[in-house]
């Protein structure tokens, strides 16, 4: 259950909100998000108690969103998030476009990607530093060295950062390099780290898990929000099936179901939703009828020789014609 | 392994042919389809065999499909398969839209249906007479009565009739007043079913299963083209996977795959796909945006009294609204 | 629901309480099963019909079982369903063994295969006649040449037969070899020919699909049961999943759940359920002490010549190896 | 490839194996594990490579392993592992029983808990005092102070501890007070703290992760086999399907999988494997039947009131009925 107060309630005013409210359960927490005093409950209320919150002095509104994702619901919000990174827009149509390799492999790999993207106008770039692997014989990244390039490429050419946190103990090293923190589909469910995400001042990129109901994936969300971080962008990358004709099944539906219950913006990735370059422009385009917000794709100079994923990735022509299929369709589901 | 021949041999000729190849294994079979004379074995040729093969009089080409499905793959035919139904055509880009009830319920419910459809320009009429039902005690549809009611409404509005056959005692009587014979998705692998429809002068519309891979949804097909019968279009609705907010997940990839593998004509299904009639605007035009070469779509004069699948059924409101969506999009992506 | 009457009624008696239901809802059935008269009817009822149904004359108790599957429900018949086979007892922990080859391939094929049977003391025979391939260019089977093979065998050798239908238009010639009715994953859902299974006085032994859910297999068995058929034996055979490692998932809980919510006998097929002979013994295990009434399992004099599902046979000596295990883990398990 | 040294080697000598094998590829590793000096590389060598390796003066063995599991695989280590906890051996046999409730929830629970436990002669409690939830407003665990409950009940009557660890920061905390280390499903790829595991002198008991598939789990292993922690114990715990009728589906046939691709104990957990207490006890005997070396089962004093994974609890008499029936199962099986 969430509360909100009337704007410019004075300190002590608020104070006796809380108190009133924690009367009713102790474990209610409070929030100041998008300037409104969120103050939520993790119960159902008898009608009763609704009556008696109503009558407390600077309660606004009272919400009954689902009680496990309750700020991440539409219930509670209903207008689109959207905010600015640095100066670009993301959610509720701003579309974006977020590409790169998959790994940071040097100086040079990223220089490439860094100027072919500056030509194209996408506004973000991508490439992990921290590679969760399978094998632990496979490569495993460049680490903060990743992380320094990525970030100097990004400003030599006029772009935003996106990269990945896979354990809260580099949290801190990769806020210092990147806009915006992915948290991968291996760790969608890793609540300590989700929790301290709400402490930081970035945005957070949450890919669904690969076997995540979507109830579970708001509840990942609600461990950010919940925590204090107001700013995720969902993102569908594909989940595993008894298929395995693609390495996973992308979930379209998954975008419509999103805008449905929730106010969060939901990007796409057809790189790991599909597992195959070939299909990634249908399945971008796709992806984008259905209603996203924005693409994440893997790109790369020469993707034969990618140190990671290369058979998902797009080289650089092929990165083009997705661009200009991606902003004739934008420009027909507008009209 | 498929040989064909040149055009215009003579019937002996023919048969000098298919001797010499029973003579290399006389599990061999031999179809004439689109003209073309063509002979398929079930095996892998030794390159001496192939060497031999070939020089025989009269042979053309010789083509190494994969060996499950061989007449439905691109390795055999480049070309993708278009065909006229009466006048209209399917494949190869051919939009079109097959809308109606999930059950023909009644004369009055499809002379709405009839007429709403005429009204948007959309040319088939689907509807079931008999109806698989996960229940003995669930509406098990009008039967041959159902039959007459949607043949006798498709000719007042000058609409073609598509219709699904449960049974092989049943096609006789399905044939004779449907225009596309459709295979459900629980029927996929009722291969005495399939090989009857290779004898029957009509179009094959085959659901795929509901967990059924790629290559066995193409060795579904394959017994019907192996039968005689190369009219088949297959048709996306969607698998069972772990996820439970949807009926089912509609799996958009499947549409370019199939397109890479076969040239066979795809269609999806929104409307089994999600089992929800909010999302099959999206879903429809995700596929679309995918590259299908139509859409099969659930519509009822009032989804709330539908006998069967209401939740997953349009009103003719969000149908006319859909019509229009999916004209802007296919315009936009042929710009 | 369902309504049973008192033994000994009249025929006009009987025909009054048909009168009365129907007068409730004209969708209602009846049966004479076990020598319970029994009426079912596919609605929930309101108290007040409930009362009024009881105080027919000649009714003896109504019961409510979930409205799906009533007649193979707990709800109505709470003791297990046993019955014979010729001589031999099946149900209720009666433990039975089904073995034989995946096909029928030849006189001499199946001679080995009973005079091994006979001597492990099995009484059930296996061996397809008329096998579903996934692709049309498999061996197929040896159709009624195979099933005279089946039948000349077990008589020689003091086995009953099972083996499967894969059509209604060969139900009554695979009849008349068979001691039971074997219906395979793929026709589950088959509708048409569960229906004719009705009028048949042959057990059935019905495998789950592989992607059924398990109202869903229950209301399969409730197409036979409603049509006059109560003998079915269930079979767990396996289920498609995400996992590659083995053909497919073998869903050992399904044998608990069966016995929770139906009275019918459940078996289990490790043969199918692993597609690898390896683990069928420990699945086998696995699946008694998950409490199954019996195991179907795949046994071939050479598995490496078989001409379908070698690879999940077992050979001789291991069938003699995993029979004397059953016995040892079937006498711990009673005492 | 692993290379394997012999034993009694000088220090120098080892020194030069590891520098002609640093020469082949310097991405090699080495550990000294159960007495043996290993040297590993993530690469297949030519048969050129292999001879030369064999001429390095102080080499034993080479083993060829798949690449991305070699150390938690049997070609590399045929007999069994079994390790001692505390005064008690698991794997090989020794079979185990860890029970205990899902959180600890106070010291007159784990009182009970521990009690009933000593009379019925298990070893092993278990108990969560950080609690990975889905939802941020479930009950997360009494965290310290649960750690040193369960530690304090567990001497008191004689027990060995095992509990979760969800984060690499805890786990320092969580190893003072714990005899085996558990990572849940939702960590089996959190491949940092996986990594951190191996400079931990305890055993890690290392579930399946929901969706992994079995090479998947073993490279989990790996990750920490590799990081030189030769003690694992992996556990079952059910993966998520399209089944609906339980929590999961466990995977009773990974047993026998397991100890055909690994040397390592692997356990099964019929709590979460079925979510529902009526179902434990069958899928228990279930797994012993197929192999398993222990069970991890969830019990409660009280399961209606438990604060996490009450139906999935046993009630003390459940427990004891429980471990008659599996004592009763393992004598049968030794027989």
């Amino acid at each position: 259950m969430i509360v909100t107060t009337h704007k410019n309630l004075t300190t002590n005013e608020l104070k006796d909100v809380a108190l009133a409210i924690s009367e009713i359960d102790d474990r209610f927490n409070s929030l100041n998000f998008f300037g409104d005093n969120v103050f939520f409950l993790p119960i159902n209320l008898s009608e009763e108690l609704v009556r008696h919150i109503t009558s407390i002095k600077g309660v606004d509104k009272i919400y009954f969103p689902p009680l496990n994702y309750q700020l991440s619901s539409k219930e509670w919000r209903s207008e689109r998030t959207v905010f600015n990174v640095k100066d670009t827009l993301i959610g509720n149509g701003n579309f974006q476009i977020m590409a790169g390799p998959c790994a940071v492999e040097s100086v040079e790999q990223m220089h490439q990607v860094g100027a072919h993207l500056q030509k194209l106008g996408i506004n973000f770039i991508r490439g992990g530093a921290y590679k969760p692997r399978t094998s632990p014989y496979s490569f495993q990244g460049l680490e903060t060295e990743g992380l320094k390039i990525i970030r100097e490429i990004a400003d030599e050419y006029g772009l935003k950062v996106i990269t990945e946190v896979v354990d809260r103990s580099v949290l801190d090293d990769v806020s210092m390099y990147t806009d915006i923190i992915q948290i991968g589909a291996r760790n969608m469910q890793n609540f300590f780290l989700l929790k301290e995400l709400g402490r930081i001042d970035k945005p957070i990129f949450l890919k669904r898990g690969m076997s995540a109901r979507i109830p579970e994936w708001l509840g990942a969300a609600e461990y950010i929000l919940s925590s204090g971080n107001p700013k995720i962008i969902l993102c569908e990358r594909g989940i595993r099936t008894f298929d395995t004709s693609l390495r996973n099944t992308l979930d379209v539906a998954a975008i419509p179901l999103i805008k449905d219950l929730s106010h969060l913006p939901i990007f796409a990735d057809p790189s790991h939703g599909t597992g195959d370059s070939k299909y990634i422009k249908p399945m971008a385009l796709a992806s984008i009828a259905a209603g996203c917000d924005g693409i994440m794709v893997e790109a790369h100079p020469n993707p034969a020789k990618a140190l990671s994923d290369g058979p998902q990735s797009l080289n650089f022509d092929e990165l083009t014609d997705l661009t200009k299929a991606i902003d004739n369709l934008n420009k027909a589901l507008k009209a």
